[in-house]
């Protein structure tokens, strides 16, 4: 019911905003990059005949009236910011694959019962601004307005005033009225890909616990202080990596643990690192199993800053727990999937989305579509267009079914 | 034959440049604050009569005519340069007991039959630009001017342009003459302190070994990306510098084995880190066993990189073999220690300082005072006045002795 490669060529328009040496893209939220992606989107957008809106924490909002345009919108998004190093596909595939519907919609002069909606959330990846998701976050009242616009990136900016900078600090209120919410995306894992399957009926999100760890030795000099009289912050710090890897790899089913972070102070060649800060991602599908990591990750940091001489203080950033989809919308997508004949399976998200929150306010599903050796978070991200296709095909479908005749 | 309380003095006005919030020094090699320290110096010199000269690489030489003022002189001196969180004695101390010795002959009236300078050699520290010693380094030859000048910051600038700036790029030629060579410093260790002894005799300094190693594994997602099949450069690094620390651990005599930087790309919470990079300090007073200590390391950085399935990269940084000072000015040092009647030992420099450079070029000795728990490069560096005192008194001696009467 969707047009592929239109889709495709979409894609391939949006990843010149920001395009990386290695073939990926740079779009950090609210950056200049972020920006000329979001100009891009709306100009599409408004050539598909939608009405735009700006929520006052720089959400998107693109609307396609319903029959009933008094009902609330069936929501269909993602986002268009990147990772530093980030691929093609992760968000900026749901939100595309959403315009790619609507186009779809009026090519085939389609109405639907309640309006449709296209979002492009505002950071979801985390990483320039923390934590991740704070559009949607804020939208379904997890965060407040005004923290979210205080928070500070890593290179100084305020988010409140990068929101005007780039023009994306908007008017409409952030209690943003909706029906259902869909999302499509790509699996960022290798599971579909191994078992060679299209489809990925997605039937949550495991829970993730985000943690700030400060590791505070002696700075000394790195000639004339005795290996045995320091207090090494590092190699300290370091320490505490390997166990954060064997809370990851000691743990039952699919559990995950990173350290994505590490600063070394004073950072210098011959100075004994006086504090390490470092950022500790631990994840799981089951609540219990979540918990259990968090004690074994504490007792383990408080037993190598006690046997290193070190203090360490471990501060809580965010987390979210393990959150099911909607299962009547999730069987949906199921059905859509099976009525096209693609090969599916349902599967746990290892990632965090905008569909986690919304998932706490209305019904959500998400669609997941395999990308090459399940590599994301890099500039080789890559997926087949037939599968981008495909993902956008269920899409359709289930907006239809959600949104009425 | 010095005047203590001047002494003190002077270090307490010069460490207000730069002045810390715990009571150190930051005076980053040809920053503004290491100017102002600089400009500081000159006036001080001028003041005692000195004739002032700067050479081609930055370094300042305070000169007091000699009896026979052809005959080359007998230099003191060290840095003003600090770490990022230095102290108020590492360098300065020497560069001021210098300092006091002229003044201290002035106030006698005493004639030497060489001339004596003071010196202050350009980034000693290494740590805004690296390597260390690099004005001593040029001016024996160790380094070529060139490609000292075009060294670049980790800030970016270059080390030829931030000479000009600060207005230190001199016209003296840097093959500068030297009758011989003598430096006080702080011990930057604890030995001193924890035998007792007021001054060190400083017999040579320990080799040292630098490196740069670079971990590249794969960037992946933190969250779908299985345990099992990530190549993570941050848990192969922390293997590494666990590595390095039992290098240190593990060897006979006062081994040193540090990691003082450690930068994480792509420096983001929710990525498996795909690089890391960092440097590697391997110090030994013996050159067959820090040969030993450099295969040993190499071995572990190898097997660990194949391991964790990741590569990994070893530049050789800079190094020096260890370096032993000329026998009969130790032996003067000693003397001019025994004849104050000041406890001391024999001691080797756990540090690299200019003397090790210009100790392969004239006769070099140094002297050591002690230095509150052994701490340096660290701001609550501190030492006793009194013991200040003794090691200008000392320095006195060896310096009279050493440019005759
Ligand atoms: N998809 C994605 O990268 N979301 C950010 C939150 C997370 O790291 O799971
Ligand atoms: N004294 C001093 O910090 N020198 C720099 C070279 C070294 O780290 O040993």
């Amino acid at each position: 019911p969707i047009d592929g490669p239109r889709l495709w060529d979409s894609l391939a328009e949006m990843a010149k905003i920001g395009a990386t040496a290695k073939g990926g893209s740079c779009r950090l939220a609210l950056s200049d990059e972020d920006k000329a992606g979001r100009d891009l989107f709306v100009s599409w957008c408004e050539a598909a005949g939608c009405t735009v809106t700006v929520d006052r924490i720089g959400n998107i909002f693109a609307r396609r009236r319903g029959r009933d345009d008094s009902l609330p919108p069936v929501v269909m998004g993602s986002h268009l910011d990147t990772q530093p190093t980030g691929g093609r596909f992760d968000g900026v595939f749901g939100v595309l694959a959403a315009l790619e519907v609507v186009r779809s919609l009026n090519d085939r002069g389609v109405e639907t019962l309640h309006p449709i909606e296209v979002a492009v959330w505002t950071n979801e990846e985390g990483s320039r601004f923390s934590p991740p998701m704070m559009g949607s976050g804020v939208v379904t009242g997890v965060f407040t307005l005004e923290e979210i616009l205080d928070k500070v990136a890593q290179d100084g900016a305020r988010l409140g005033d990068e929101l005007v900078r780039t023009g994306y600090a908007g008017e409409a209120p952030v209690d943003h009225p909706m029906h259902a919410y869909l999302e499509a995306h790509i699996e960022q894992g290798p599971v579909l890909e191994v078992e060679g399957k299209e489809i990925g009926i997605v039937t949550g999100a495991q829970g993730q616990r985000w943690y700030e760890v400060t590791v505070t030795g002696v700075e000394a000099h790195a000639g004339p202080t005795p290996m045995r009289l320091r207090r090494d912050a590092l190699v300290a710090a370091s320490a505490m990596v390997q166990a954060v890897q064997r809370v990851g790899l000691e743990t039952a089913g699919d559990a995950c643990a990173t350290v994505g972070i590490l600063d070394v102070h004073p950072h210098s060649r011959n100075v004994i690192p006086g504090r390490v800060f470092f950022t500790v991602d631990l994840r799981h599908p089951d609540a219990d199993t979540l918990a259990d990591m968090d004690r074994r990750f504490r007792a383990a940091v408080a037993a190598i800053a006690e046997q290193h001489g070190v203090g360490a203080e471990i501060a809580d950033f965010w987390h979210f727990p393990p959150t099911p989809f909607a299962r009547p919308l999730v069987d949906r997508v199921r059905e859509a999937a099976s009525g096209f004949g693609f090969s599916h399976r349902d599967i746990v998200s290892g990632a965090g989305h905008d569909a986690v929150y919304v998932a706490g306010k209305v019904p959500t599903a998400m669609i997941f579509i395999p990308c090459e050796d399940g590599i994301s978070h890099n500039e080789v991200e890559n997926i087949a267009p037939a599968d981008g296709a495909r993902g956008a095909a269920v899409l359709f479908e289930t907006l239809v079914a959600t949104a009425g005749r």
